[in-house]
């Protein structure tokens, strides 16, 4: 039976061809306005009244009146504007199954993680505006500053299809691994923390924070003055999960009096931070655009996911990455 | 029996306790012009010729008056200023042993090489300096521009100690791993080509060229024209061997060409190139001051592996990282 599948993807040709191609035999409703990325929702469009799947990021309230729908595939890992009660609610009250796309930006999200760590332990900003020859005071310095990840304890919070990876390159490094997460399931492969457990491990065990929490009214400033000033001297800490997570007043404070070596976030709030941010100024604070996610062919990669979701769709099997 | 071990080690006055303490029982005989680093050659001193052990840089004209000389312990991974045929001879008709720290350093250039490697797949150097919105075109780009490692082939030149550690920490990005080294030993665990394969593998497989050769006669200038013509257009360079196994004029050339993508340097001909070296202009050539194998408690490190040593020689059993 064809279906009906209202697309808000922002994509290149070739790609939308590619859409075409997995989704042959169904009919594709493109919105007049469309999406500027796979992060930013769309305007509502009434095309969406009349579809059976709705694969991008569609207003949550239009849902409401989109009675059609049995399935939402949404562009992104997070789910943030869909992650709330009363949207959970009227998903579960419709039958309506709601995916994510977890699975295509995992394995660049946990690469730039590592990169990040191994930059910082490396001293790669330092060294690579360094030149010094062998033997110098400044020289031994470089050196003894790089401290290697062997050994080192990390605590990764929010522990879904990022950290797991991330977990999976961090082993050879035999570094001790520690997730926070809201609920743990027993399948984690590394001991989990809990709630009560977080402040004497951040003070007691984790040099290396990676932030990996999404976006939502439970983790808003999850990072607060208590909570850093709760972190072991020199630890440092890594964002890739959701610039709302992190009070920046408090983490500035904690790279000016040292209390951490060094900050790297691949997210802000907002993004991108103003030009006269004072991060921007901090020596210790390495930024970059929100490009965790971000890979080559990276909305082809997206198409063939939904592709391979549609597929089992039509055949009534389990959805990857189903998230309500 | 208490032997003379002749010591030419830079190190922190903390290091030098603990290696009494590593050598108690024995004399040390320490040369009246220290060296300055653990690479660098110590001035000749006529406390060699009374030694039975030297640890450090010892001058290889030395040895041949070093009598009393039974094993030459090299404080660097690089044994390039012993490493020819007349020294060789020397040694071994005099039984000397000579050792290295391979094992020392083998993990932070390991580490280092991986740093410009993740750097390089997330375009850190671009994006720490990118301020951009989400949606954007140039947001896009540099997302866009980030290469997944995995999948990629590497290929490793020079698969001692630092490739095989390398190899470990690359198995998890389910990348292709080739070797190349002068004389295959069956024990690499991964493909090894030879000379004669080397120009196709270069041509046709290697993404990233990891060029972890030595300093000898027979590498001078290892990667010339005719071997950077042969690259894979797009191909990224690395050098975390020495300098002088490249013709940087060439790798200028195959920078401004395009024919390379980037090439990450952690040696050079001469350290450090003068500050109006054309490489320092080039956007995609990234140079660290040879750093990488320089880490924190560097030369506590490598006590502890001279003295880890000094047991096995006193029991009379093989020594680590014997290189002759």
């Amino acid at each position: 039976m064809a279906l009906r599948i209202f697309v808000d993807v922002a994509a290149p040709p070739d790609t939308m061809q590619q859409l075409r191609d997995v989704a042959a035999g169904h009919q594709l409703l493109f919105p007049l306005k469309p999406a500027v990325s796979v992060l930013h929702k769309a305007d509502p469009d009434p095309q969406l009244y009349t579809a059976d799947i709705a694969f991008g990021q569609p207003d949550p309230n239009a849902v409401a009146n989109a009675d059609t729908l049995k399935w939402i595939h949404v562009s992104s890992s997070s789910i943030t504007r869909y992650d709330n009660p009363s949207f959970r609610a009227l998903v579960a009250e419709r039958g309506i199954v709601v995916t994510n796309s977890a699975t295509v930006y995992a394995e660049a999200c946990a690469e730039h993680a590592l990169a990040f760590m191994l930059a910082q332990s490396r001293q790669l900003p330092v060294g690579l505006k360094t030149r010094v020859a062998g033997g110098t005071e400044a020289w031994q310095t470089l050196r003894g500053n790089s401290v290697p990840l062997r050994g080192q304890t990390v605590l990764i919070l929010g522990y879904g299809a990022i950290g797991k990876r991330l977990t999976e390159l961090l082993r050879r490094f035999e570094m001790r691994i520690i997730a926070y997460r809201r609920t743990a399931r027993g399948d984690e492969g590394v001991p989990v923390v809990t709630e009560a457990q977080l402040a004497p491990t951040l003070a007691h065990e984790a040099d290396h924070i990676v932030n990996i929490l999404p976006d939502s009214a439970a983790t808003y400033h999850f990072f607060d003055a208590s909570r850093f000033a709760a972190v072991k001297p020199g630890a440092v800490f890594y964002n890739i999960g959701r610039g709302t997570t992190v009070d920046q007043d408090v983490l500035l404070f904690a790279l000016r009096s040292g209390r951490l070596k060094a900050a790297w976030l691949d997210v802000t709030d907002p993004e991108p931070l103003p030009d006269d941010h004072p991060l921007f100024a901090e020596s210790n604070c390495f930024i970059t655009p929100h490009v965790a996610g971000g890979h080559l062919d990276e909305s082809s990669t997206l198409v063939r996911h939904f592709g391979a979701n549609l597929n089992r769709f039509v055949r009534g099997e389990p959805l990857l990455d189903r998230v309500m």
